[in-house]
């Protein structure tokens, strides 16, 4: 999934308000034939679109899954929501690989982050 | 975690805009002492708040953990945010429990669902 296996897991930063966010929280069903390509190919994708600030995912073992994409105004998720291969792989999604799923789109009015200072090597 | 361990997983559904939500990302400390007893009594908390409308979780073992909190108008996410006890727990979470976290609040502008419908017994 990485090329930096040591690197650690941190959330995407708190941006500058406002800002987009759009949540999708899934459940998939037991066919996941072709999943892992089209998803490793929308990250790249997404990635690419410009004023797109970065993606958060949990996934519950057999459970929940939640996908969390940040963008710096509405044209960047327009640019998301339209692209072709995104809708196409959105229809494949519905025809195979979603049990169910809800989005979210909303509009950032605030946020903060927050980052553990007292690592052992500052005692 | 659950009295109906037969009951499939589905996602808070869309509700009609405007809704607001708060997206939790955090990645979680080693020592994990006493976070089950007051994460149980949160999530007993926040269901008592008036206007609070479902929360979904999914947790990546050993990775990020996303919380997404629903909340009917700001008044509603006003009093979770401000009550006491709960501000206690996030003083707690910030000294024992969470490596790292990331907070969004923000306003839905759109939202919708999907649920499969070609079960087994349609067909």
């Amino acid at each position: 999934m990485s090329d930096h296996p040591e690197a650690p897991v941190t959330p995407v930063a708190a941006h500058e308000p406002p800002y987009y966010l759009a949540v999708f929280s899934a459940v998939r069903t037991q066919d996941q034939s072709g999943f892992g390509e089209t998803n490793a190919r929308m990250e790249d994708l997404v990635r690419n679109i410009p004023g797109f600030l970065g993606m958060d995912h949990a996934q519950t073992p057999g459970g929940l899954g939640i996908t969390v994409g940040y963008f710096r105004d509405p044209d960047a998720l327009a640019q998301w929501r339209t692209h072709a291969e995104h809708r196409a792989a959105q229809q494949h999604g519905r025809a195979e690989w979603y049990e169910n799923y809800t989005l979210h789109v909303a509009k950032v009015e605030r946020s903060h982050g927050f980052v553990r200072a007292d690592g052992p090597a500052t005692e």
